[in-house]
């Protein structure tokens, strides 16, 4: 299904990265190019200089400013924009403009933004999505080790032209924060992710939408567990589900469907139908914790 | 909508309670009630004697059989069935004829239990459902603080006697286990725990069946926390969304409706609804944490 990085070359680590939004992920990647890579250069680029401020102040950013332009983006830099998935394409263009020599992002959603990127479509843009993330918000809770043991999926669309310098360049940067990394088209990407991230996220809203704020007091650890990530933020949902729409919609069939075989089973009071759809289920989700101690061979 | 129990009189605590089913549930109440009440009689009953006599030497029982009969149940006992659903009627029906004094059960199912009796039903028998559980199975698990803080539903086909002296005992014991209680009929219990429980069960089974398993890998805790109870044991889930299947299917759609209107958003592409949806329920699911740490005004 994905080709998977398989890197038997070693990469001199980025000598100047510049991260676009300086938030949880942004301020995260900061923290962990920071402790592993001191000689790295970091320029944080953001909207308020107070805060930028705040975050080279803890360390995080060695350069900031609130502009792209050729002077903030020194030689030979990284760029990643840490932004929600439509404000991207805006500022990779930007950083394409001023000069940055590849660039990358830590969107959720990516054929989006190479749909926005449109006719300036470079080959120095190689998208990326660190499956990684928190309940917190703000460079406040950066994390040196989000991205440790975690996938990233880093994306091109010439899926056969692995090799290419600037597609090993990006997924090296994440092996270098000890993520392992995958390798797929951006449609790709949308279609697996619509079915692992968004739709969780679209169940777990109607499922904390079912239960009406009065009966909040009779509800237990599953209920709980079950709509954790319902509380998240609307903008940045609407966002990941409106920008993924297309793949977002063929999940919510296929929840349908499935979703009508509970009903047609209970109607039709089979207990065998019942423990059967429940089983099938129960099975693959029992593989979840062996999968993850035991990464699919060729993995890195 | 529920009755709250405001219990303003002492009650001496029980001097013989009969366990019928010594798992996590069953072996719960007796470590609770042994390190509560260390001169009250607890007795177990089960199929197997080994397991029984294990049990035993744990230091959860100070008796037990393999058989419901006159001589295995002390006078003036509580019985408490500790069964799947399906199997709680039968033993309610014997523990009445051995002349257990008042009888209850922790089925995560009220009506079904109710409807087996038919016209065996008594006053004797009190329904009892304490929401609390474990991933874990077997009395090796018992925890004596299982029910501390979590809510227990007390069920009667009579809710405006509240006063009946054997809803009172029942309401009394789960109490003096440190649970807080709230007195429903049967029905309604199973109306409100078919959306604060078995949809959310449901509903991560759904969400479970859309992954494939070659595509765990790209799951990150979204996934893993909106999926955790499908994991469970699928001839359990059955008998319960069985034995609930009235309600599970109001339930069912319900969510049916409400994953049509985010079908509807992100095939019109907008914006603002999907945000409207997710708000709604994000608001609901964030007062969850807050409604836990103050209880409803009543509750004990």
């Amino acid at each position: 299904m994905q080709k998977i990085f398989q890197d038997t070359r070693e990469h001199s680590p980025e000598r100047s990265i510049v991260i676009v939004g300086v938030g949880l992920i942004g301020g995260s990647i900061a923290a962990a190019v920071r402790q592993r890579f001191p000689d790295c250069q970091v320029t944080g680029i953001g909207r308020s200089q107070a805060r930028l401020q705040q975050a080279a102040e803890q360390g995080l950013l060695t350069a900031f400013s609130d502009r792209i332009t050729p002077d903030t983006i020194p030689p030979h830099s990284l760029g990643i924009v840490c932004l929600p998935v439509h404000q991207i394409a805006d500022s990779v263009r930007l950083l394409l403009k001023a000069g940055c020599e590849v660039i990358t992002d830590a969107g959720s959603v990516k054929g989006a933004v190479y749909e926005g990127l449109g006719d300036d479509l470079n080959e120095r843009f190689v998208g990326s999505h660190p499956i990684a993330g928190s309940e917190q918000s703000g460079f406040e809770h950066a994390d040196p080790q989000l991205f440790a043991n975690r996938l990233c999926i880093v994306t091109t669309t010439q899926p056969e032209d692995v090799v290419r310098p600037n597609v090993q360049r990006v997924m090296a940067f994440w092996k270098s924060l000890d993520s392992s990394v995958y390798l797929m088209s951006p449609e790709e990407h949308d279609r697996v992710l619509a079915l692992t991230s968004h739709l969780p996220h679209i169940m777990a809203s109607v499922t904390a939408s079912c239960v009406a704020p009065e009966f909040l007091a009779f509800t237990g650890t599953g209920y709980r567990d079950t709509t954790r990530i319902a509380a998240g933020s609307a903008s940045l949902w609407a966002s990941i589900l409106r920008t993924n729409a297309k793949y977002c919609l063929e999940g919510i069939s296929e929840a349908q469907q499935q979703l009508e075989k509970f009903r047609e089973a209970l109607l039709a009071e089979e207990s065998e139908s019942l423990e059967a759809l429940w089983e099938t289920a129960a099975q693959s989700r029992r593989r979840l914790h062996q999968d993850r101690s035991e990464r699919p061979s060729g993995t890195e």
